[in-house]
């Protein structure tokens, strides 16, 4: 059984996951595939995978069956494990519970060398549409607090498998980085009576700079003080702080310029390995007029060293009006 | 001019430095010598890096010259530059300064192929006092808030040069990591009068199970809750705030237990590419009850992805306890 463990002095949670290796010397986090064998992912593979929890299938074809356009299986190595109750206890100084949780990977396409770059707004729709439906889903579980969705693309950037997936974590606790944002966010709602998202908007909106594209309901933005290079935000235009009360429309609008947003990015930085993570407002508290929800892209292309660790301090060497410049220059073919 | 900027939600602090880079898309932070040309930190190259500031020169030898023990240089590719005033400034919402600060790198022996677990005590204890020298120096500039000792050693932990070095970075603010250590032991200190890291020593060492080695002064061991696989930390047994304040036996006494753990770590995990960071009071309150300085020892074994950067949640495969256990048993050779 994994479980969760607390720092005593900043209260950082980690998950110690010992299903993920076999022996101390074996902490690989996400195992790779060593065999070169056939991708798990793949359309007629479905044995290889956990049973779809979800579906995409207008196209019929049996559950765990070839036929989908889109699957949601449980994840074969878990972080954290869906049976048992939390069991929070102390250790002396220590705090730990049980590492019980939900992690969901969506299998975005059947096509192994697709992205959701290349692929049609709607088949990048129909993925955005079983986020909202597993964490609609999940959130009826009263364990859990949170549900972070999350990408890993390429290599360098942690992805174990090759074939266009994406992730969801559920956790019984809020993240500290999620709980940081809604401090700060819920200061400067005390201060100002104003979400600071939707006045980093109107702000960026305005100055032209950091701006990338925008669509009808969504304004995607270099960030003013980004950790990474080309680190990028989408963001509702209007004020909304829970991803999954997200209308369809608003989601394929989401679609179409996420779509376009990585087209942009792809060709820039010629298909960098990044990441990608829905901050969204905690299960228990969806409606928030202090928080908004966004969706944090992050390119992996300089290291992480010791400063940045030890400091919080991130080096960037690419100011974000320089970013936002290059993706605003960056025609992105047709998806 | 580097600028510091500040994210206005969480009020974290970012380093815009394009002295690093020269175009957008050229975005390595720390250029990795592409020609393999000669060393810039061997004996007889002294002319290819900054001035010394500092150096271990008890052989003799005139200054920028061959027959040094170690150097202290100022950074070639400084992150935060010398001169110059903070000149803080809003920009709407946001809040930036000029990247004013100090970066100079300790190259450890003369000999390439060394590191400081094969070096010998009296040399480590060398570099730990040249790095007191160096911040008893820099904290008279009342510019600086913070100095962070840090080293990235192999090229996964980033480190851009192989020779044996480490660096400080001297910043105008002090950093969102060590902050958040300073208010959560405050907090501690509030509720119970003690320290919380003295509080941590005094359990582990009772405890035994995540202790990986002691020293008259020193204690080294796994955290409970680590991020990283072997994560450890070194801290003084006694309440110590300030790593500048330590006596000349205290460092040795350092030396001794940090190459003895490395050697350990080196022989377990077969020379693992790893980041340290030097946690200690600010400048400006040298002496706190509440805070105590330590040592952070980062193995980098497992790849930091996107639920790790949008949760702060972080999964380690390893449990503290084998960790150490293993350290335990991993016997050093000697220095």
């Amino acid at each position: 059984m994994p479980e969760l463990r607390k720092d005593p002095v900043v209260g950082r949670w980690v998950i110690i996951s010992t299903d993920r290796a076999r022996r101390p010397s074996d902490f690989a986090v996400e195992p790779r595939d060593p065999s070169g064998g056939p991708c798990v992912f793949c359309e007629g593979n479905e044995a290889m995978t956990p049973p779809e929890i979800l579906a995409g299938r207008g196209r019929g074809g049996a559950a765990n069956g070839p036929g989908w356009s889109f699957r949601v299986v449980a994840n074969k190595f878990p972080a954290l494990r869906i049976e048992g109750d939390l069991d929070p206890a102390g250790e002396g100084l220590f705090d730990r519970m049980n590492g019980v949780g939900a992690h969901e990977v969506v299998i975005e396409t059947p096509r192994h060398d697709a992205s959701l770059a290349t692929l049609s707004a709607d088949v990048v729709g129909d993925v955005l549409l079983a986020f909202r439906e597993r964490v609609l889903d999940l959130r009826k579980d009263p364990r859990f607090q949170y549900i972070l969705v999350f990408k890993n693309h390429g290599e360098a950037a942690g992805a174990s498998l090759e074939h266009p997936h994406s992730q969801l974590i559920a956790t019984p606790i809020i993240p500290i980085m999620v709980r940081e944002e809604l401090d700060g966010s819920a200061r400067y709602w005390e201060m100002k009576e104003r979400c600071v998202w939707c006045d980093i908007v109107r702000q960026e909106r305005r100055a032209g700079a950091r701006l990338v594209v925008e669509s009808h309901g969504f304004v995607v933005l270099a960030p003013f003080a980004p950790r990474f290079p080309f680190e990028t935000w989408i963001l509702p235009a209007r004020h909304r702080s829970a991803f999954e009360e997200s209308g369809v429309d608003e989601l394929r609008d989401l679609a179409a310029v996420l779509g376009d947003f990585l087209r942009r990015l792809g060709s820039v930085l010629r298909d960098p390995p990044f990441n990608f993570m829905l901050h969204t407002a905690p299960l228990r508290e969806p409606r928030l007029d202090s928080f908004h929800w966004h969706l944090e892209v992050i390119p992996k292309v300089t290291q992480v060293a010791g400063f940045e660790w030890g400091s919080g301090f991130f080096i960037n060497p690419v100011p974000p009006e320089d970013a936002a410049g290059a993706l605003r220059e960056g025609v992105p073919d047709a998806g």
